[in-house]
């Protein structure tokens, strides 16, 4: 089975670090297949930056000629997964529902810890689209960046205060807010004693789940084939 | 005033009938500008559209040269407003939520005819995000696509059925999800005699009272100004 | 066009200042005209006062024997919108729904700051009737009476007190909870860096901008015309 | 043990049917004493109706020299109950949160048969305020107006017509929506075979059970005593 | 009238605490009998213990050879009252919504007190599934499990903490999440001055008025009598 | 990886089914271990069967000497679950949230089709504590009885016309709900051209997922282990 894993920036190094997370999470046979889009921001933090990103990984998806048995969506709380679902007859796993379905399963509230106060409404909105914001009691920014994630001691210390402000709220499990923390998650778990959900691994076993049980998104309704018609594409 | 309004699309005939509608609404001291993106999809139908138009669009907002008082987005429930917030230093108002914000005004619960059904997730989501979705008791597609618009009597024909559809649902007041019908409300509101909302009208007049009363996007929170930072804008 | 603003209370002074703060807000074609309930509650503060006042504004409305082209209902969170609908062919636009609408296209969540506590359940239920709850994170009192915001100085403390709680609950925008507080929305904004909205400010401009597209209540349903019937007006 | 049931209307016989009614609910030991206000409609349907009942309904309670253990307000989804709360030192019961907590206790999921269409909107805002909406499927009208009740066997067949739509919307038990319908719930109950709940008869009996369980309408926050102030009541 | 009240535990002294509030709350005509399960926890903390206690109260119900008109389940938050309503052709009325039913007719907000913090999750969906969750602003554990409620003094400062915390949550009304609390509530309303609602003493008032207007479950829909199969209960 | 799945009704030959169907759903590595309990109903229909069910599926996982890497409980809507999280250390999947999950991967909006209407709202409560009801928007009964899904060809059709009822309220993927259908969803999705959810091969899938990422339930909050008490198990 072969996956590919999208990362939402342009940021290459993030890219392998999300390889790197989603080939430990994946099973035996799966096959990894990481890509980085031509344009986009260099981290997405904001709707602008989201949008941008959304289109970018869109055009990603359908300009790659390999073809993959799923497609995870490695954005956390970013925009694209109902177009990749439109356009792609595979099936399409976005790092913030997956984390938050599995967290689901571990307790009977979580919370989300992530980077800047200003992606909590995107992933807040993300959560609601997808269905599974009911049992979601906080949304905790960190304070840092995307690409501050890099200095690990720091991150880990503003991650723990965001997991004590989320347990304080009710959550019993944490899920990782940002793609590209491998073995961040099991870190904060030992320091919080809960267990803590990270997307990429969550996305990339739920994805091995469908194919394996022959799951496709259907096609009834939402995620209909796009209609045949000129778009314009950027660049093309 | 000057107000900016956006078609959501390529097709340079809806921008005319967007600016047409815009013009019509508008106060007597007010300028309407409508503007075209210089990529994207010929109509907006779903998400994959939705998505590659708001980059598109949000493109177009970034580089205009032109100032403007406040900026209309004239793609109904498509993606992207928030953030043209964060971009922009004026006023953004989107025809979704507008027409939304009136019909609020003029009954207890109100309800959206469309084009394809296909778009009828995309107006629920954005209606939700907005806070207005709370009295919107139906969202019905008619089956035609944007492009088919055109058609004015096979158009009044499938909104009226929708109409009917929606009234029968609870609502008191009609609105109509899709720009670029100028001219159709009024129709519409005579023949089913319930109030009908465009969403141009109302968000040029949303524009013009925020503009009017001093009113500016919150900076504080979501729409902060976007972090200065690597965007590879496709084509730039 | 011209506008009637009512009063919710007795207290003529309060009048007046609503009546500049109207006028303030308006286009320049636009008459405004304020005007005082013959009877009911000299402030209104709980559901007793609200209830009075209801009964009272609308003994008013059907009274007046001027004509209007809109009325605004200056009272925030009061009762009697619905019945001003039912009665009068004009639009009706009542504070408390038109802040948060305006309020809504301003920012994420917003939040309302008013007088005593106990008006605060008045307001919840004012705006999840209008349908403008769902991003109002915050309702907060000042411990004033209406009557104690004469005193400018401890109001303008007790504002930004409430406005701070209501800002840490995830307000990006602020809601003045009363009528009567023309200037006070640029002070508290200046104060607190974000947008305030007065809600009478905002009720007229959304009154003039129902007008100018000939929108009117829908009759249809809810706020079809009373029936004919003995009603025994208090005095009459 | 005295109890207040006070009609929302200035119909004397319909007063008289709700003393009934609530007679023939009341324990033993209950002394029931209905009264009609001295001013307001002769029919309360509709919020312009339901905001002058529930100021001529609060006139009659502060005017009254009376003393009661509690209050039934038997105005189904009318407005006055709050302000009733404030008012008064004696537990207060409306009649359409009553039905609505017993219907609670006798199955998963009720419903309302009701008058006139316009009405609905009042009874689910109603029952929304009072907490208790969550269970309820439907709110349906049976298009007779409230003196029409008079004839009995439109009335019946109408009902009928009603439970039968709120039954196929999944309700597993009805509330009569409407006071002075005494009797009807057993015909109907028998009929459709669903317990059937009389709202007069429901609020007699929770009156009945907070007095004799000494609870009392709580001081703290929405419902504390209203404030001395100049009150201009009508007439007075 | 006779009315069975059964423990959900097997801990007989809380049998006959919960027997003494319940005839202190009955009417002079009624006589209460309460029971203890022949087999189950000691004390209900958690799913665990609800699901064997539901089971348990289920057999005990189903093999008592005496008749009653009324049956009150006296577990908070445990689990079993569906199952009740299948069984039996009484009324069955929950501790757990009996108080959330009276303390919604006191105050506009209500909060709940309880043992330990596990068993908050078991009350909210309890509150939830009853359809009285919407007014309740917090559920607030003690520390304190339920057998250690036999020391007076340690539970009256205990609940004291939980009761202010619900009040800054905005509670107006509290509720005894716990059963066998008996004369806690005065003096808790006394501390705290508001009412405090105990679920034993409200559900044997309300399953008195329940068979008093001669009101059972609904047979149609969820609660329908339980099909014949073969069932091997434990033991038997 | 030893997976438990746990019948939730004492018939062999449907634990034998659910068996198979767990099998074919598991990864190579897998061994699948299916249980019956020793007493309970011989199906679970209704709450009092879903009660009983639930004390003798926990009194199977508590007396159970073999160990396992994590268990799937087979009982679609049934109680349970989170008493099975609190007694086990091993991960928990209900197959009712599996199905709910994994469905909320292929579609916007999912239906639930099952057995008798008496289950539905067992359903409905299962999905809403588990956080996955925001995009259930129909749970439809096919009227057989879980037994009679023996009868293919009767159980064919009837899934096919309550699965159109699901599509026409907005259902773009379908849930099976009952354990025991193994094959069925193939068929249905033929037929019906949606994707069809097994919840034990959906479960099952979870469970591996959960295994191989090490993530295990969370002790922190709810699900605790249970305390150290007298518990008195029937027959023990």
């Amino acid at each position: 089975m072969r996956i590919l894993v999208t990362n939402c920036n342009t940021t290459e190094a993030m890219t392998k670090e999300i390889e790197t997370g989603a080939r430990a999470a994946a099973s035996p046979g799966t096959e990894i297949v990481a890509r980085t889009p031509k344009w986009g921001p260099e981290s997405a933090e904001g709707w602008l930056d989201s949008f941008l990103s959304a289109a970018a990984v869109l055009d990603l998806l359908r300009t790659t000629e390999e073809t993959f048995d799923a497609v995870v969506l490695a954005g956390f709380g970013e925009h694209g997964r109902e177009g990749a679902r439109e356009l792609l007859d595979v099936p399409v796993v976005d790092i913030t529902e997956a984390a938050a379905h599995l967290a689901g399963l571990l307790g009977r509230r979580y919370g989300v810890v992530t980077t800047l106060d200003r992606t909590c409404g995107l992933i807040e909105d993300s959560l609601h689209s997808a269905g599974v914001d009911r049992n979601c009691v906080a949304v905790v920014g960190t304070g840092l960046s995307v690409l501050e994630l890099r200095d690990e001691e720091r991150t880990e210390s503003a991650l723990l205060t965001a997991g004590l402000r989320a347990r304080d709220a009710g959550a019993e499990v944490l899920v990782l807010g940002c793609a590209g923390m491998t073995g961040l998650d099991r870190k904060m778990s030992a320091m919080l004693d809960v267990p803590v959900v990270d997307g990429v691994a969550a996305a990339v076993r739920l994805a091995e789940s469908l194919v394996a049980l022959g799951l496709r998104t259907s096609r009834a309704g939402s995620y209909a084939r796009p209609l045949e018609k000129h778009r314009a594409w950027p660049g093309a």
